[in-house]
Order: C-alpha cells, then structure tokens, then sequence
C-alpha cells in the first residue's frame, strides 16, 4: 500500500518514480521518509563545485542555457510529488535541510518527530532557493513573514515551530510512533473512493493557483464525470448504513 | 438590522434571499446561524440518492451537463453570501458539516461555541466536495497542510483546533454568549460609514483573487468615487472630536 | 549598515529614499523604525480635510482624477518598500495605525515591543484603506476571518494578537532589546550574499503574486545569471570549511 | 429552430430571454437580428438623461453604487449572449450603433448586410463604452490600432471594412439574402452534435481569457464526460459511411 | 495642442517628456514622429558595444544585475507612451528600425507614408527585442505567424505589408498628407471629452492584459465617477442638437 | 540542419522527436510537412471506435480518469511543438484535417502550396475539437468570429482564405516551391544567433499567456544572461561591417 522512495545522492529518481506511483491503480497514498536518521543531508557540495567547473570556458549565454535545463529537471522531479495523483504524506525525522524543504512541500501533508529540525539552507549556498521552497513555503504555511526571516538567514528551527507555523501537522515523539501514525493516516486515506481522493487533490492543487471563481468552474466540469461514478452511490449507501454516528464503514471501492 | 436566513432542506433558498439583503440599503450586516442545536445537518441522503437514480439510463454526457447545471447552481447559492455587498457573520452551534462548512468558508467572518464541531465530510461521499470549502478554506486559515488532511480523512474537529488553525475569530461559551457576541460584532459594522464598509468588502474580495498589483489599481479606481463621499468628512470630524483616544464617536451615517 | 527612513507628516519621502537605498550597493538590509514613542500617528485630520476642501466645486470626474493620481502617488511610495532590492525590517513601538500598517505590511519581515499596538483604523475615516493593507495583510498573515474583522471594526489589536496570528514575527520586552534585535537580525542578512539575498526577494516577491509554476518558470531563468556568480563558490567553500555543524562562517562577499 | 429576441427600447429583456434559451433543449442555435431597417437606434438620450437627473442631489458615493449597480445590469445583459450554451449569430442590417456594437461582439458569429454600418459611438456622449466593447471587440478582430482609432473617434466604418478587419465573416448583398444565409448557418450548426457544439462554445469562452495551458487542462477535463457521450459514436459511424468525400451525413442527434 | 518629442540618440528623454505630459491638462492627444527622413536610425553599435565592453572583468551575476536595471529603464521609457493618459499617435516615414519598432507598438494608433518599412532588427545583433515588440506585435496585429517570421529572420517589410497585416490603420502618400491626417486625427480627438477620451484608454490598456470579465469588472468600477462628469450632459445635449445625422457638433469641454 | 518528423497513424511519436531535437544543439530550425500528397488524413475512425469499446462496462469516473489520460498524453504530443527549443515551420500540401490543424496551430510558422485545404474536423466527430486548436487557432489568426464559424461548422476553406486570416504566411504554387521557400525560410533563421532565436521563441511563447507587463519582467530577466552572450558582439560587428545596406553577412555562431 505505501511505496519506498530512495532518492539517492547526486540522482533525483523519484521523478519517473512518482510518475509511475501516480499511474499505479494498486497505489492509493505514498509516505515519503528518510533513510537512517536523517530526513535529507543536504546538497553534496562536492558534487555542486563540480557541475559548475564543468562549464568554465564557456560563453556565459551558453552555460545558462544548460544551468536552466539542469534546474528545470530538477524542479520537475520535486515537482512529480506534486502532479503525483494520490496524496503524499512526508514523514520527516532527524535534520530537513535544503533540498529536503524544497521536497516535503511539494507533499500533502507533513508529519516529523520530536527532534525534528529544518532549514531553508540555499542562501548559505549563495543562491536563492529554486525548487519550489520559495513558491511553495509561503503557501503551505500561509504567513510571509516568518517565511522570509528563514529564507533570508537560513536559521534552523526545531519541530515545535514547524507545528506552531502551520508546516507540520503532527508532532511524534519518536520515529517509529511517526511510521504508525503515517502509516494509519495514509490507511484512512485509502480506505476512501479514489475517485473522490484524487479529484480532491486535483481541486486542491488547481485552486491554489486559480481564483476562486476559476477553480469553482473547473470543480464542476470535473464533476460532470465524476459525480456519476459508482464509488458515490456505494459510499453514500455506506453512510446511510452508519447513520449519524459521524463515523464511515470502510468500503472496498474498485482500483481507479 | 439583521437577517435570518432559512437554508432549509432541499431548498438553497439563500442565493435569492442574500442577493435581496446585498441590495437592501436598510440592512447594514447579516449574521447567518443554524435552527436548532446544529448548523447544518449535512447533506440529505435520500435526496441525493433519488437525484441520482433519476437520470439513469440517459447517456452519460447528457447526465453530465445537467449535473454541471446542478452544482452551477448550489454553487451560486454559497457564492451569494460572498458576493453579497455587506458582511456576513457565520455563528456556529453544534455539527457543522459538509455543506456547512462550504457556506461558513463564503462568510466574512466565523464565530463558534465551545461545543462546536467541523467535518469536511465530502469524501465520505465519494466525492470532492464541489461546493467551494477546497477552494476558499485554504485561503481561509493559510494553511495547506491542515486543510488537505480535513479533505482526504473526513476528520471531524473541534472549537479549538477550529481557532487555532484560524478558521473562527473566536469561541464562545454558549449559544447564547455567540449571539450576543455576533449582534455586538454585527453592531460595531453596522455603524460604521456603509460607503466604507462595503467598499472594504468588496476590496477583500477582489484583492484575494488577485495579484497585490492589481488590487491596489482597482482601489485607486473605487476610490475615485468613495473619497468623494460625504461620508469621510462625517467621520472624520467625529475622528477629530474624539483625538487621540483610540475609540470613535458613533456617527448617524444615511443609508446606502 | 542602515538607513534611518523619516516619513514626516504630509510627506511621504520615502519613496525617493527607498528606491535610492534599492540602487545603492553598499546598503544591505533596512530597518524601519518610527521616530519617538509611537511608529505611526496616523493620518493628518486637518491635512485630509484641508485636502478635500480645496477640490469642492470641480466637476466628480475631474476631482475623481486628481484623487486617483493623488492614491497613486501614495501607494507607489508604500509600495516602494516592496520592490526594495534589499530586504526591510519594520521594528514597531507603540501605536501603528492605519497608513503604519500599510508600511509595515510593505516590509519584509515585522518585530515589535511588548507594548506596540495596532489598529487598520481606515473604516473609521469613512474610507476602505488604500494603500496596500487590505491586499497585503491577508498574505502577510495567510488568515482572512481575522483580517475581516479587523478591517470591518478597526479593533485595536496587542504585541501578543500580532505574533499569534503572523503579522510579526518576534516581540521584545522594551524598545532598546527591539533595536539590538534588529540590528542583529539585519547583520545575518547582511552577513549572506547580495546575489542571494536580493534573488530571494525577487523570487519571493514574484512568486507570491503568481501561480507556482509561474515562480519555478521565473526561478530558473533568474539563474541562469545568478548560478555563475562567483558568491556560488565562495559561499560553497565556506560551508564545505564549516563542515557539518550547521553554521556558517561569514564571508566577504563583493557589493552588487 | 431559431428564436426571435426582442431588444426594445428601455428594456434589455435579452437577459431572462437568452439564459432561458441557453438552457432550452430544443434550441441549438440562436440568430440576433434587428426589427425594421436598423439593427439598433443607439441609446434613447431622453432616457439616459432623466436617469442622470433623477439621481441629482445625492452622496457622490452614493450615486456612485446605484450607476454600478445600473450598469452591471447592462453588462449582465450583452454577457448573456457569450454565456449562453448555444451559439448566437447576429445579423445587422443598416445601423449599429454603440449598444449595438456590445452586442454584436458578444455573439459568436457576424454576418451583415452590403448597407449595415457601424460606430463606437459612446465618446460622442462622453463616456468611455462600458457594455463591453472595449473589452471584446479587440479579441473579436485582433487588431488593437484599429479599434482603438474607433474608440477615439467614433468614426463611421461600413460593411466592407468591417469585413476586411474581421468583425464580420460575410457580407449579403441584401436583408433577404442574409437572412437565408443566417438561417441555412443556423440550420448546419444545429444538424451537429449538440454535446460538440457546446462544448466546442464552452472551450472557445473559456480559452479566450486563459492561457493555452490553461485551455488544455480546460479541455481534459471537460472531455472526461464529453467524450463519453454518445454522440460520438453516432458522429463516428456517420463519418465513416461517407468515407474520403468530406462531407457529412446529418445525423440525429437526441436533444441536450 | 501637440508635443514635439525628442528622441534623441544615447538619450530616452521621452520617459519623463511622456510622464509629464501626461499630467499636463492642456495636452489631450500626442503625435510621435522622427526628425529628418527616418524614423529612427536603429541602435547605435558604438553606444552598444562600448557599454558591454565597459562591464569587463566583474562576476556575470553583478554584471546581469546591472544589465537587468539597464534594460528596466529602456522598456520604463517605452512603455512611457503607453501609460500615458492621453492617445498617442505615431507617424512614420522612412525606416523604422529596432527600438522603432518598440516604440511605435507601444503607442495608439500608427500611420506611415508610403515609403516607410519597418524590420524587428533585434535577432541581427545577437539577441531577443526586449524593449516590448514581441510582447506587444501580436497584440497589435493579432497575427503570431507574421510576427514570429519577422522577429526569426529580420526581414524587412513596406507600408503596404503593415497595413494589410494590421499594424499601421492608413498610408499616406507623403511626409506632408501624413503630418496633416496626424494633426486632423489628434484634432478630432481633442475635441472629445477628455474624461471620455482618458477613460476608453485606460480601460483599452487594462482590458488588453485582463480576462473580459476583469475588464467589464474594472470598467463599472471606474464609471463610479465617470458617469457623474458634466461632460456626459454637455456631449448628450450637443448629440441630441445634431439628431440622427451621425455627426457630432465640437463642444467645448473643461480640460481634465 | 533540418529533420523529418513522421507522424504514423495510432502513433504520436513526435512527442519524443520533438523534446529530442529540442535538446540537440546541432539543429537549428525544424520543417514539418506530410509525407505523400496529404499534410493529414484525419483521426483514423477504426482506432477511435476501438479505442472507446474497449473501455465498455466500467464505471463513468474510472474511463474519464482513462480518457483524460488519453487526452494528456495526445496535447503533450501536439505541444512538444511548441515547447521545442527552436522555431517550427510548417509545410502544408492537400488536405489538413481534424489533428493536422491542432499541429500546424502549435508550429512557429505556416506555408502551404495553391491546392492545400483546411478544415478543423472535430465536430463531425461529435467532440470539440480537444488538442489545442480551439485555444491556439484564435491566437494565431487574432479572429474570433472566423474561428468560430469553422469550429461549429467543420466548413473547409482553402490556402487562399487561410492565407488571407493570417493562419498561414505564404502559399507557394507546387509542392516543390514550398519545399524550396521552407528550406530556405530555415536556412536565414539558422543563420542567426542560436541564443538570440531561442531567446525570442522562449520570448513569444511566454509573452503570448502572460500580460505584456509579465512579458516584459521575463524579458528582462532573460536578458541578465543572454545579453552576456559572446554572440551580441558577434552580431554586432557583422552588423556594423555591413553599415546601413539592411542586409546581414552571414556568422557563424557557435552551437548552442
């Protein structure tokens, strides 16, 4: 039911990876977690120096032709988290530095545990972040200027602020505690219609970026298909079954 | 001075009722609360059902354009307390789910009691919930981690979490503590300049959809006409009365 | 290091000295701070009335130009803190009303005393505030229920209310630990690359006024530049020297 | 098959009229066309100016909220021709003036007769043209120099330079004849599927203010149902009997 | 009743000549026109050329800041022309090169004598327009084939090929009957109501760059007040003296 | 320098061959035509109908999400055209039906012979047209109400009418001479600056979905690198050594 993703140093597989996920019926909801005790470790500086000796000797045009081609890629691949169809869930322990920031927000929803730390780390680095934190982070926790204090000092803050801010949803106290409840939320997840689960996260990602009134019509040309599938009646009887106990009998609706 | 509106089952009679009050120059504020113990009951299933069952056999793009009417027109209705040219103030007792979290989300300002509880419970249904919470709750509290949680588990939450998250200005004790506190808050706007507040409103309805450029163009634009209001020397010679006191004489301004 | 702004009465100098100090390459960070006890008086009663009074007689559209041009004027001068290439700190004592809290909503990152206190007190001038608040301050602060009321009632809200809900981000006891505060914060700031500090705000700018795959389009042509800087090594070698302990020695970076 | 619209004189009944028809089954295609030898008679100044006086007297802001309430009024009315699902073709003979020029460019189609002209008359009665025209014609005809010699001036321009810039697809020679040409246009667009002609309205009113990404996704999602349908089977098998020949069988297809 | 301007090499003094004109209320339409036989003798290399060269030896992402403000000023000098409040007509003859083409686009209404022709120089000197061309040739012509073949190849085209294509509206025989059709245009112009005339151009200007919906929005806003302007009595009054003859008495409007 | 890109029946494999060539510094401008006497055949009705039976007995929402899918996959096709790097010229000859226009839509430029014919072929289908030419056509041709005439009626028009409404740039008498004026249209766009061509497609295509103001910030930015390019002097140098005769020596640039 949950998918491991490995993104090993200096590759960024989790784009075909997610694409992949994202096509997968038997997929329903992906937890992405570290390896070991650290969510991301930050860039390898010693891989980052190199791609830039690369390029010396060239004209400058020509080598930002190639740096845009090399960003690109790379937002594309923290960006397949965000396109991916089923919800994402981060389960973050140990340090979030850089990249690892720029990863977790393009997810659903973010859990961490108690020693949990982050750091928005690029303006150490001498550049400006560009894979999505600085799109992305303002939105997720809906609050400028905590967001730009962290991208303009690349201060580290610890899990409590990460909860107070609106970037966690949950605090666990240890790794494996975390692992369960991931593990529990994305069964939640999945024991809903997929119909329903995945033209919500289509409606949420459309919305961000549209007006309000852009994203009511999109809802009602997706539901044009979508509100007559069979998942509603099967859920709606479910309902009905429970009566006003506020809780759902976990349905088996049909892979999407 | 203020309105009440009954959203009665099978019926959104709303969407005629709130466009009248937006052009009623005598009604300055509306407060919108639920009969009974509950805000909203969620939605009624049998209705569903039967509007399901009775478009059966028909081919699958006609069904889905009489659908898009459908939710066009529900639509319509939680949009009106949006559009609707003067504040509306949400006071929630009790459940409020579905539905009811669509139309507390198109509201100005939320209210609850201590006992108050939320379900976006959509998913429950096995479908996206088409009616405005996925595109306004997020702009609501600032919070995309928290509001896609709500969307793909049907979580119910409480008054406290409610408030912390920012979606209701303030818990109250009781039903009746809400009342009095929403006819007070509804008081406090309705002495205000109307000329002010409905071009207030309307400014924070237009700015969130777009960019800050773009809002500060189209308030130089409405201002070309409401800095000629006689209402700004009105108040501010009971400004200057009142000097450095921090509080404002209630003036008698006309109707608008 | 920073640049002492005196927006004196009906005068609003500081859209010249901003965008000086923008241009400027020895100036790095700003901050914003009121001259005596209180950030921001307020509007000039006498100078608003004396202002309306001189356009009596003249033709609506023709006062309604001059007005506009007049909004213009004063919007380009808040807004001037915005389009800032540097970063600017607003360091708030005492009351900010009404055009003060368009400025500090201009600034990128808000501290404030024990004892500041705010109010958008617009709507008691019979107006809708015009430059900039009510399209700011719901991104500022990601919350639109609180944003409503207080633009609908001009409620005066306390250091504690503005931490909570987003508006600044840390509060000191007195006004000489602000100062210190500040000023620390501003030498972190100062301490990182030009190239890096004034491509974060860019991008932070940009993206916060377009959707996010509009931002990552703009990130990576912006550094298709800004990737070649020669601060990417410099910086790259000083955090490989600091190895993995979290800090950062600090570099001399070239002015931009 | 076609519907006769009756645009009197002080009253835009078009309004209730083609959203009526808009959701009318048994219409698929609608002709505008004037009664008598003027499509329109421009705007009744006897009217607009005791609609002027009768608001003297009054609050500048005041006034200011019933104009724009008046002419969003208007505007509702001409937009009702681009919302309606069905296509709208106008045919103008003799004079189109001002109003007529909004209308005209919020059909889908223009055919005129070899005397019909036309003005954008609303700088005559100084006011800048606010039904519309201002915003549609320039998309309609693509060409921003010319309109905007129009809209200065108010110039005259007759049939055939209306044609050569594009606002109108053809010329008859006579009333007679542009009515056959307008009915037999009307009778090959209803013979169509009536699933692919709206949708074909909706995706044409959608593209034009989106942008081509936009209109894609738009499209992809509309044809999770649209495609569906039945029509396209029937359409295919038809298609297919008449073989390379390049024309089609008109087909019945179920009403909509 | 028009201004001379001066576009002089090395120098774009137009920014501030056009900003202050502008705001002169004596100035009601602008003609544009070169000195000599040329409109403009394209970029001079020397210039060019010595500018890059003096930029030598700095870090490319100090250099790209500087060359970013460089080109921000050039474009802020065209687009002088458009956000001027008045129309802005420019007269051509001879060559229009480069910058001309930039220049001319950013204005109302274009004329040219017979001999003029016109090249989108930028792609011969290594580079991409970047003063407005090809953000504003498509929409002036509203033809993406013709302009991407210009701006791939540099071709030269005459006045007739600008006419039939769009982007000038007439061809006059010489330098002489072009300079009297621009004043003869200007004049009818200057006749309008200048709040009339300034209201059509900003809402062209807005309407250009918004969806229909966002024009027709911001066009209701801004009649607020424009519909209160004396001059709309005057114009009526003067139109309904004239009856149904299609012409217009000139009437003598305050200036603006 | 150029490369044949062949569109199989059942298979869209420009996709790859496009983002391939897009990529590959050795080409330079691209040349689509058809292989045979037609540019297309039109959708092969057998594949359609099969491709739809095979999806029978499913449940509406899983063959929508299916069919989106679908339609994804076919737009990215239809797009890579657009999205390629370099300029595409297409080179039509007899018929160009149904997806032939969607393609030709996406391409830089148009040519066609005397005998070429168009007709956007959907609606005969029963589905609006969904691969891009309902939203590029209007852009490319700046004509709504011709476009919507040959949406809603699959009319056929030949070169002449094409040529006439800007759909295409040049119509040649035989096949030969088009194959000669393509070759040699992409022989003087291969002759300029790789950097300044790719810069001016990435340019319009931007331009062309944003305002001119969002144009003009990409531009600039752009520029930060691009105008470093050792190309500008090369440029520039030939450009001078040519003096005022119009014409440009051809360079040679190095590859991109």
């Amino acid at each position: 039911m949950h998918a491991r993703v490995h993104a090993r140093k200096h590759e960024f597989t989790s784009c075909l990876l997610l694409d992949r996920l994202s096509a997968d019926a038997s997929c329903r909801c992906i937890i992405l977690s570290g390896r070991g005790s650290r969510f991301t470790e930050g860039i390898d500086l010693t891989f980052a120096m190199a791609h830039m000796a690369q390029q010396e000797g060239e004209d400058v045009a020509r080598r930002a032709f190639k740096l845009k081609a090399f960003v690109e890629h790379l937002q594309d691949c923290v960006s397949s988290l965000e396109r991916c169809s089923k919800p994402v869930i981060a389960a973050v322990r140990g340090g979030c530095v850089g990249a690892g920031v720029d990863l977790i927000c393009a997810c659903d929803i973010r859990l961490c545990t108690h020693d949990a730390w982050f750091t928005v780390k690029e303006i150490d680095l001498g550049l400006a972040a560009d894979l999505g934190t600085l799109q992305r982070l303002p939105r997720v926790c809906g609050n400028e200027s905590w967001v730009r204090e962290l991208a303009y000092t690349a201060r580290r803050f610890d899990a409590r602020e990460a909860y107070e801010r609106g970037l966690v949803s949950a605090i666990e106290p240890t790794a494996e505690a975390m692992r369960d409840g991931a593990l529990k939320l994305a069964s939640v997840i999945a024991s809903k219609s997929p119909v329903a689960v995945c033209g919500t996260k289509a409606a949420l990602n459309y919305s961000r970026d549209h007006s309000v009134e852009d994203g009511l019509v999109m809802q009602r040309i997706w539901n044009m298909a979508a509100l007559q599938s069979e998942d509603v009646g099967i859920a709606a009887a479910a309902a009905a079954h429970m009566g006003g106990r506020g809780k759902t009998q976990p349905t088996a609706f049909s892979k999407l």
